[in-house]
């Protein structure tokens, strides 16, 4: 296992977006290039780092400020870092690139409410819709679409595989991870 | 900088002990030997992950917690973290020690009350022992001293010094660190 510089792909969008499905398929592609990976995804982290936090936008901005300052830590040492919490609001992303400059990579996944609605197993937007959640991301909540994010994916136009892909030749291009052996 | 297996140096003591101080004389000793070193002490993590919690056992727990779920991340991926809050509860580093295991190094920094009490020159035992501050460790909240920590330091018998090095010592001999260049 050979030093790398370390990075944060910071994955950003609606529930369902597909920010998940991407990053699991980003995560072993790079532990096979022998990288050092670790993903911080939404779930991970409310367990470890923001139990007892809501979804007001001053907790929500306490659980970004954390997955930054976790994805920080871990970057600035040479680890690769996934992150796929919502993070609807630009300010706190613009802090975390701030933080982390050059090892900052945001993907923006971006989709429809409907369609994100649509692929819903949890029902959480039809209850979002009837009123029963509050505060649910592009439904009674704000999205802060990223203006200049490093990659956009339109995830109802382009398969997930493909996505995966691109992610990986950018942090080639960036000289952040070693080209893919090629058989 | 070569590759390295990542530990993590769980200090341990009432506040005034010498946590600090040691871990202020290792840390730059283990930068100075090419390795990757991350400090959670207790203020930076206050801060950063654990904004708003008190000193209730729960809070406490949630704190250690946390602190240990970064150590791990870290120390996982070839980090070298020191820690350095209370963590007054022997429950809680057992957890520490079962998620780490071999990587876990626990540093007990023995000091009396009363000594450190001396040293205190923010006179926060002063306002404990008035029953201004509630729920201070040694005073008025207990501290479970660690049966078998891999360190025992008595810092009233002691120079800073000297505990470093044994610290250091210890951590060549399990192989977690290169042994000193001599000149």
């Amino acid at each position: 296992m050979s030093e790398h510089p370390g990075f944060t792909i910071w994955f950003t969008g609606l529930s369902g977006a597909g920010k998940t499905t991407i990053s699991e398929i980003v995560a072993p592609a790079l532990r096979e290039r022998g990288l050092k990976i670790e993903v911080l995804d939404g779930d991970v982290v409310r367990t470890n780092l923001s139990k007892g936090l809501g979804f007001s936008k001053e907790d929500r901005d306490t659980n970004i400020r954390r997955i930054a300052f976790v994805a920080d830590l871990l970057s600035r040492n040479g680890v690769g870092v996934i992150t796929a919490a919502i993070s609807p609001y630009a300010e706190l992303r613009r802090e975390a690139r701030a933080t982390m400059g050059e090892r900052f990579i945001e993907v923006y996944v971006q989709a429809s409410v409907e369609e994100c609605a649509k692929r819903d197993t949890k029902g959480l937007y039809e209850k979002a819709f009837k009123g029963e959640i509050k505060e649910f991301t592009g439904v009674s909540d704000p999205y802060e679409a990223p203006e200049r994010p490093e990659i956009r994916i339109e995830s109802e136009h382009e398969e997930p595989e493909e996505s995966a892909e691109r992610i990986l030749q950018l942090l080639e291009q960036r000289g952040l991870i070693p080209a893919a052996v090629t058989a």
